[in-house]
């Protein structure tokens, strides 16, 4: 045996002894080298392509000869001369091992190949996907010994790829008969089999060897979008990406006002379910024609959304998420087929996979930032808020995460703001103030340059300037308080107080005129005092949920902050803590995860490994519960304050100095927080 | 512990000691005796009904002193005022054990009841469904520990009942939290655990205590006709059974016509396959209506069919089924969802089972032939013959069994008949003629007098006789044979040649006038020359699959013959074997098992562990294909004679003695059995 030729395979490292004459793929299989193969080493695939090194190579102890595999054989030129393989590739299953060799396995030709995220963060996605290939051969059918057809296709699959047991639905066993016979009893399968699942189960079957791909939809349900990611389920890449609103909003437009239109209207939950399946529907269907794929080929969808989006995705009445206690119907992850949903665009035996809710206000889409940010693996106290209209916070580190929802309300997104707007072209995003004039500089989406830059106003025109988005509004507020025309406590200075005529009085209360448009039949856009109690009432919630969870912990600071959502990748971190939304950290601790929601969403839907994994996690998840906390109330007022009444922000002032005006002449803003609203949705 | 006082249960004979103030049900769950409780020890259920015995049981070795129960209880009183007890019964969860006591489990009391079947055989079904009810606490949800309504639900299970995991489906999960509510958090539900089952699932819930039961059906899917029985699966009582013509008639008559249908029309599966499923909706509804149940009651269907209704119930193409090697797209068992098959009268997450298919023309209603008759657990050689169009044949002993089909064809029926019918009121069902006079007399379906007898014409009239049915038929062949007028191989004599005016040219053969009925507007009933022929065919055909079996089995005589299916419930032992439909034996050894069948599908919804035990059964049946045995033709060729050209049949000899006439004038009928068409169908 020791005289057999050496087999060392890069980049694992696995090596072992051979017999002359073993093709590569089955000395790959034996070391449990990561080695693909669709048709199961029948020379038609071309997934096991290998490249072999030859000449010395100290490193691995082997030196390979130029004989070291068998000659280049018919089957391989087949495939070179009908599609091409890449200089120095051979096919695993052809090149057989006649002397010690050097086998690289390029990252194509690997099952858990790694996909690098476009996020920040530098973590790669492992390829682990729930539903794969095989091709196989079934026996043809014998009177002798008369089994079903789907007997055969299991029996070839149980003796060719080691698979024990397989289930299929009715409307593939329709088709399995004329698939077997059109590719004369050679077929190719997509198997899936999730992480809980005993059996595999056939979702499609194709005649001959399939080989246009197989593909998956990492699907954001969110309240305002529903946003949706195309992804090849064997290369990890996203072919398209594509968002369309929710239309859901027709019945309210935050979550609280969907569930009301459940509990006034009877059946107002199913026309919301009706309509949330059809904007799903189409959204598959554009995506795939964007992607130029068969949306029969979308085997997968893994959903992310928050509790409310979740019950009525399910097609169930939402209105204990209402009201106290929060009940959900279920909290567990569910593994449904595609049509329970109504998804007829896609595979109709495609399997959903909805990762399981956190509690009756922390959804399957926090969830997904837990999955994507793993607090629990950080080394450090890590925050991470994923800002929307609800908050939903994580804070946690290896040792221990905790998770509540803080009820925001729409503020943060524009919303109950006098100028506020959805961030679309025409909103302002960023505002600057002069502390020295009082005069603003601001930027609009839509537009690279600011107001006061050459070219500004033909590149929008007046008219072009329409409102104030939410990143937009919470620069306004800290730079108002930066440039002290706003005091700690919230109140508006005059013209007399601040000396800037940009101060205009609205009854008894000031606002600063940030734009006037009127001239050219544009909007005038103020920051107001409503706006500012708004945004007060909104940050106030969003930090006292934060400091709930410090409380549970037991610390009073955290190490980083993480500002996740498609919104936190827009809000400027030093504005964020003037405003006193989050804790106080070194500016450099504030980072963006971007749309951590739908990263955890594309990474369940490329590793199955990981959906166990969030189980587990958020099974082990301290839920604080913000609306039965005493403590909360008392944060809430406390954090009233711009940025905060007693805590001391100390990494800020090393930063910023904030003025200390007082414009408190009708005993108002005096920090004690004015009207608290709790909202949910 | 030797001091606690000794329980006796009967009649399992189990007993234990037990400390005082153990309640009875307690007792008989850890000694595992067979209690039933819906309600786990509550009080409300009364299921767990037991009869304690007071004084000396000397066979038991225990005295029973009048206190040795707990004294009856407020929840025992109340119950006995609401409901009403019978004497000498107590409720097994509130009665405490005092002392020694002995405590009879009254049949009703028991899970595993025993139910006895109708048939003629004295087996008995044990009670063993796959869908049970348990009554069950759910804690309420609780904002500090927030787990969904589900995960509650199934925490209570687990605590409650051990039942260590369940699964709910989507539609249910849209009612379980106003039903919660409803119950105020006590609810009962209809869990299933099939036999390949790790999970169980609920298949339905309702607030509080549900006592309208569960039922199941049991369905016989017949080409001709669908029957169903309604059977509680608690009692197993049969509460009503139903029948509705197959709407698939209008497709075609026989199997293969239908299956031709499917393959001459584009989408003439689907038309044939809504049909069928249409019919079944009706059936359901109907016999709920006749029982006065809820249909919504109905949580389990059991199926049993032939191979191409099988295959159109399902959905699928049976065209396969139409031509060599006749390949089944599935030959296993299925379990399925009624919503799957379009079942929308009855639950609608009913589960559904469908027996095992032996062979392409050997159905799941072979398979429910041999769950009810055992052929694998007889002591002694039995051939059971379920005959219908298709004729399937079992041959088996402890040792072995085998299974074959063959295509009888519809004469059997009353098809391919001159005066043909199937059996309705008005159809000569038995007929005899005088072997000295060659007159006959009969009997028709709906009149129980014979032809000769007083009021015989003023209870039918003459109109009333319209046709003969199958049994009818083979009497007439069988009887035409033993009174000379038809000779060996199957020549009917010309009047001259037997003697009575009865016999009436047609070309150049003859026919037998049974009735005449013309003069009052009635048809002339004959029995002619072609009808014997398709008679002869049939029953050939059915001879020689029973002897392929007796072949492979290496045996040239059965033990006894068990005839099966509703029609053989009405074939005359005696007259079959003139005939030579069936091998020799003592006529005593021939015996009907009515509708097998059925019976099977009852068995298989009645106790769950059947299931796996048809499914091993049938694995291991030896299938014999009759159209690629050669032996087949040379069987049925020799088979063509009345009874046999070969075969002595000393058994019948013992009790008939046949005329040996010959009117083979024409070189016809020498025994080589004319055309052979072969038919499926």
């Amino acid at each position: 045996m020791s005289n057999d030729p050496l087999v060392v395979f890069t980049p694992s490292g696995k090596r072992g002894r051979f017999p002359v004459g073993t093709p590569v793929l089955t000395a790959a299989r034996q070391l449990g080298v990561d080695l693909d193969s669709v048709c199961g080493g029948r020379g038609i695939c071309s997934k096991c392509q290998i490249t072999p090194g030859y000449g010395e190579f100290s490193k691995h102890g082997v030196t390979v000869r130029e004989d070291a595999l068998s000659e280049w054989n018919a089957v391989e030129a087949r495939y070179d001369e009908k599609r091409g393989l890449k200089p120095g590739r051979r096919l695993g299953c052809q090149a057989q091992i006649m002397g010690d060799v050097l086998i690289d396995v390029p990252p194509e030709s690997q099952v858990h190949k790694q996909v690098v995220r476009k996020a920040a963060s530098a973590r790669v996605i492992e390829m682990d996907p729930a539903t794969r290939l095989y091709f196989v051969e079934v026996d043809e059918p014998d009177m002798h010994e008369p089994t079903g057809d789907f007997e055969r296709l299991a029996r070839a699959l149980r003796e060719q790829w080691e698979i024990p047991e397989i289930a299929v639905d009715l409307s593939l066993l329709a088709k399995l008969q004329p698939v077997l016979r059109k590719g004369k009893f050679q077929v190719t399968v997509a198997l899936h089999k999730g992480h809980r699942d005993t059996v595999a189960r056939v979702l499609e079957i194709w005649p001959g060897l399939h080989e246009s791909g197989l593909f998956g939809l990492a699907i954001d349900l969110g309240s305002t979008t529903i946003a949706a990611h195309l992804t090849d389920l064997e290369t990890g890449e996203v072919k398209a990406s594509s968002g369309i609103m929710n239309p859901q909003i027709r019945f309210g437009e935050d979550l609280m006002s969907r569930v009301s239109y459940a509990m006034m209207n009877p059946g107002g939950d199913r026309e919301m379910t009706a309509a949330v399946r059809d904007a799903i529907n189409t959204l598959a269907g554009e995506i795939a024609g964007e992607a130029g794929i068969d949306a029969g080929l979308i085997v997968e969808t893994v959903f992310v959304c928050n509790p409310v989006m979740h019950h009525l995705l399910l097609g169930i009445d939402p209105v204990e998420l209402g009201q106290a206690p929060f009940a959900l119907a279920t909290s567990g992850s569910l593994t449904l087929e595609a049509r329970q949903l109504d998804l007829a665009a896609i595979n109709p035996r495609a399997r959903v996979y909805i990762l399981p809710c956190i509690a009756g206000h922390v959804g399957a889409d926090c969830a997904a930032v837990a999955l994507s940010e793993e607090p629990g693996k950080s080394e450090d106290l890590a925050l991470i808020v994923d800002v929307g209209t609800n908050a939903e916070i994580l804070l946690g580190d290896k040792t221990r995460v905790l998770a509540c929802s803080s009820p925001t309300g729409p503020a943060f997104e524009g919303a109950q703001i006098s100028s506020g707007q959805r961030a679309a072209p025409g909103a302002i995003e960023a505002i600057r103030i002069d502390p020295v004039t009082k005069e603003p500089r601001f930027r609009v989406i839509g537009c690279d340059k600011w107001s006061d830059e050459d070219g500004f106003d033909e590149e929008v025109g007046a008219g072009g300037i329409t409102g104030i988005c939410g990143s937009g509004i919470i620069e306004a507020v800290a730079e108002l308080r930066m440039a002290g025309l706003l005091d700690e406590g919230g109140l508006i200075g005059s013209a007399e107080a601040t000396g800037t005529a940009r101060m205009q009085a609205e009854g008894r209360t000031h606002a600063y005129l940030v734009h006037d448009g009127t001239e050219h039949g544009g909007p005038r856009i103020t920051v107001t005092q409503g706006d500012i109690r708004a945004i007060q009432l909104a940050k106030s919630a969003l930090y006292a949920g934060a400091r709930l969870l410090m409380d549970e912990r037991g610390v009073d600071k955290v190490d980083r902050v993480v500002l996740a959502g498609a919104f936190g990748a827009h809000i400027s971190p030093l504005h964020a803590m003037v405003l006193g939304m989050i804790p106080d950290v070194p500016l450099d601790k504030v980072t963006s995860a971007g749309n951590a929601a739908g990263t955890g969403a594309r990474i369940a839907l490329c590793n199955v490994a990981a959906r166990a994994e969030i189980e587990r996690v958020v099974g082990q998840i301290t839920k604080v519960e913000t609306a039965i906390e005493p403590k909360f109330q008392e944060h809430f007022v406390a954090a009233n304050a711009i940025p905060h009444k007693t805590d001391p922000f100390p990494e800020l002032r090393k930063i910023v100095s904030l003025p200390s005006p007082s414009f408190n002449t009708h005993g108002e803003g005096d920090g004690e927080g004015g009207r608290r609203r709790r909202r949910r949705g």
